[in-house]
C-alpha cells in the first residue's frame, strides 16, 4: 500500500526519490501523486515527507489539482541556469533537480529515479549530475521494484476501482457477444447486412466505442483468430473476416479513462460451433483454471499454483515452458500476475519467479491457455482476482465461459 | 528523415542503438521499426545495419509484423541466464543485451540507449553491465536528440499522414461546434434536452467519440473555460457547465489510433456572446499569428519568428515569457513546436532554443496566444503547418476561426 513506500525506502537506504514526468501516463506518478495531467517535470520525495512537483508555468494548476506543494521551474530560475550552461537542457535540467533536492533537506545522499519517459533524456540528466553533483548516488531498480511492492496489495479504494472496471467490462464483453451473434453467414464467413465480411477490425471498433461509452479505454485488446491465436500477445488482423468454427482469444484489459485502474479478462469463443479437438482443449483449460484455484492458500508462494497447473497440464501431454522453455506449442506462459496501475504489476503467479507469495489485497489474474499455432488453434481463460482481508481468494469477473457462440442473425 | 539515423550515428561515434521497449507507446520504436505491439524487449540497431528485435516467445508473431529480423528471449536462452543470476532479472537482461550485441558484431564500443520506459528498470540493467562489460560505453541523449534530428524533416508520406489526421480533426472541431450550437440556455449555463447543464465533461464524451469514429485518439484534450483557460496546460474541469460569453480554450492533438501521426489545433470559443476585451485580445492573438507567418522564410532560424511575435505582443502592451520570465500573465508561452509521433518534438519556435532554422519536410505549430487568469479568461489559435519541398510554409489546418458560437436551440 502507498502507505509503506516510506518504510521501504528506509529499508532500501533512500534519502529520497524521483520521478521523472513525461508526455506518456506514468504509474508510479499515478501512485504517488495522484491523477495528474502534466506533459513534464518532477516529482521529489524526500523520506517521510510529502512529495512536491517541480513543473513548468504553464502546468503549475494542473499540478495543484494533487493538492501537494507546487514549484514552478521560475521558482529555481530556469532560464538563468540554462543561460549558464550555454542553453544545454540536460545541464540546466540537472541543475534544476539538485537544487530541488538540497530545497527539500537532501543535499546529498542515495536518491531513487523513477518515472516512464524518454529514457535518453534522464539518462543525459544524471550523467551530468555525476560530474557536477558527486556527493549523490541515483539509482535504479529492476526486478520488484519499490513501487512493485508498495502497488501490489491494494487497499479497499483500489479494490472498487477495480471492482467497477471489472463490471464495466463484463458488459462490454456481453455487448460484444450480441453484436456478433446479430450477424448472418455466408458460407463459412460472417457478414454484416451489406453482405461484406464481418472483420478483426469491425469487432475491436465496436469495443473501442461500447469501453469509451462507459468511460474506459482500451490498452490494446487481442482479438486474435485461428492460428493468431496460437500465440499469446497476437494483437489479430484488422482485415481478417470472421469464421464460423475458428477458435479465437478475446483478450480484454481496459483501464479507467485518461490512465487508471485496469480490469483483465479472456475468453476463448467459436462462432457457430467448434471443432471436437477445441472443445477437449478448452474443457482442459477451464479444469486448468480450476486446478489453479483449489492450489489456493494465503502465504503460499505464487510460483506453486503455477506448478500445480503446469503438472496437470504436463500429465496429460502438453509441454509447458517449465518442461520445455522457449516452446511455443502448449502452456507457454506464467499462470497470472498483479495488476492495478499497471496492466502487469506483482505479485506474479510463475515458475521462474519465486519470490511472490499470496497475501491479502493481492488483485490477480489466473490465465491457462493451450497454444498450437501450427494446427491453428489457441485458447485461453483469465478472470481477475483479489485476496480479501480474510484471506479469500474472491473472482471478480462475472462473465459466463461459453465456448460457442451461436449466430442468431442466421 | 529516418534515411539520416546512420549518418548521425556515424557523427556521434555510436557503434549501436537500444531501444527498451515497454508496454507504453514509444515514438523512437515506432519511428525505427514501424508499428508493433510489443510489450517489452530490445530493438537493437548496429550503425548501418537494420534493427533486430529481441522479444519473449508469445511476442515473436507480432515482431514480425516489422519485416525485421526476429530473435526470441530463448535464442539466448535466458531461463539459463536467471538461473546463473540467481533469478536476478536484471543481471540476466543484462547479459541477453551483450549477447545480442556482440551477434550484431558490437562487442564493444558507444551504445545510444532509447525508448519509453520506466526509467528505474534500464537504470538497473545499465549499472549491471557497467560492471560486467566495461568495454561498452552506454549514453544517453539530452536536448536534439539522435531521433529528434532525423524526424524533424518528414517525408511526403509522413506528411499525408499528417494531413489526413488533420482532415479528420477538423471534422472533429465543427462536429463539436454544431453539438454545443445545437443546445439551448438558462440563464448564463447552456442546458441539455433535460434541463440539466451541459458540462465540459460532457463535451469531451462527445469529442473522443467522434475522434474514434474517425480511427483517432485523444492525448488528454484541452477545454478550458474562464481562468482555467487562462492556464495554457489546464485541461478543464469536467463537472464545469458551458457558460455564455466565458472564453473557451479548446486544444485539440489527436493522434492515429494505437499510437501514430498527430494533428494540432488550438481555437477559442465564446458561446453566445464575447466581451469587449475578449474580441480586443483574440484580434491580437490573431494578428500575432499572421505576424509570426510573414516573418517566416526557408532557413531562417526559428527563434526569430517568436521573438517578432514577442516584439508586437510587447508593444501592444503585454508581458511575455522573454520580457519577464517565469510570468503567468500575457505571452506565456513558446510560439510553436514540431510534432510528427510526438506531439511535441523538434523544431522549436522559442525564444530560448536558438538551434532550430526552418527546413523542407519541417511539420510545426504556430500558437499564440494571451492569458490573464486572474481576468478570467484567455486566448490562443494554433494552426499546423508545413514546409513543403519548394520551401513554401503551407497551412493543413483547415478550420474557421469564429470567435462567438452561436446557440441555435435557443
Amino acid at each position: 500500500m502507498k502507505a509503506d513506500i516510506d518504510r521501504i525506502m528506509a529499508e532500501r537506504d533512500l534519502d529520497a526519490l524521483v520521478i521523472f514526468i513525461g508526455e506518456e501516463y506514468s504509474a508510479a506518478l499515478d501512485y504517488l501523486v495522484g491523477r495528474v495531467r502534466l506533459t513534464g517535470g518532477l516529482a521529489v520525495k524526500k523520506r517521510d515527507v510529502d512529495p512536491v512537483l517541480v513543473v513548468g508555468g504553464m502546468e503549475t494548476a494542473e499540478a495543484a489539482v494533487s493538492g501537494l506543494q507546487v514549484l514552478a521551474y521560475s521558482h529555481y530560475k530556469l532560464h538563468e541556469l540554462l543561460e549558464q550552461n550555454d542553453n544545454n537542457g540536460s545541464y540546466a535540467y540537472a541543475a534544476m533537480l539538485a537544487a530541488a533536492l538540497a530545497e527539500q533537506g537532501v543535499p546529498a545522499g542515495k536518491v531513487g529515479i523513477y518515472g516512464t519517459v524518454e529514457v535518453n533524456t534522464v539518462l543525459d540528466v544524471l550523467n551530468r549530475l555525476r560530474e557536477t553533483h558527486p556527493d549523490y548516488t541515483f539509482v535504479g531498480d529492476g526486478g520488484r521494484t519499490l513501487f512493485d511492492r508498495a502497488a501490489a496489495t491494494k487497499t479497499a479504494d483500489e479494490i472498487d476501482r477495480i471492482k467497477s472496471v471489472a463490471a464495466r467490462t463484463s458488459e462490454v464483453l456481453q455487448a460484444t457477444w450480441d453484436f456478433i451473434s446479430g450477424h448472418k453467414v455466408d458460407g463459412e464467413t460472417v457478414v454484416k447486412a451489406d453482405g461484406g465480411p464481418l472483420t478483426i477490425g469491425d469487432v475491436k471498433r465496436f469495443v473501442r466505442a461500447a469501453l469509451l461509452e462507459r468511460d474506459l479505454q482500451e490498452a490494446g485488446m487481442i482479438f486474435a483468430q485461428g492460428r493468431d491465436a496460437g500465440f499469446p500477445h497476437s494483437r489479430g488482423q484488422a482485415d481478417m473476416p470472421l469464421k464460423l468454427g475458428q477458435s479465437i482469444v478475446f483478450d480484454l484489459f481496459p483501464y479507467e479513462l485518461g490512465g487508471g485502474y485496469h480490469h483483465d479478462v479472456t475468453r476463448t469463443w467459436c462462432i457457430g460451433h467448434a471443432s471436437d479437438e477445441v472443445q477437449v482443449i478448452y474443457k482442459l483449460v477451464r479444469d486448468a483454471y480450476d486446478i489453479a484455484i483449489e492450489h489456493y492458500t494465503l502465504g503460499k508462494p505464487t510460483h506453486l499454483m503455477q506448478e500445480a497447473v503446469q503438472d496437470f497440464l504436463e500429465a496429460a501431454g502438453h509441454a509447458t515452458s517449465r518442461s520445455e522453455p522457449g516452446t511455443e506449442a502448449g502452456y507457454v506462459h506464467s499462470l497470472g500476475h498483479g495488476l492495478g496501475l499497471k496492466v502487469h504489476e506483482a505479485p506474479y503467479i510463475s515458475h521462474t519467479r519465486k519470490d511472490d507469495a499470496f497475501a491479502a489485497g493481492h488483485v490477480v489474474t489466473i490465465e491457462p491457455g493451450l497454444y498450437y499455432p501450427e494446427k491453428g488453434y489457441g485458447v485461453r481463460y483469465e478472470n481477475t482476482l483479489y485476496i480479501s482481508e480474510a484471506g479469500e481468494l474472491v473472482n471478480i469477473t462475472d462473465f459466463h465461459d461459453k465456448l460457442v457462440l451461436p449466430l442468431k442473425g442466421s
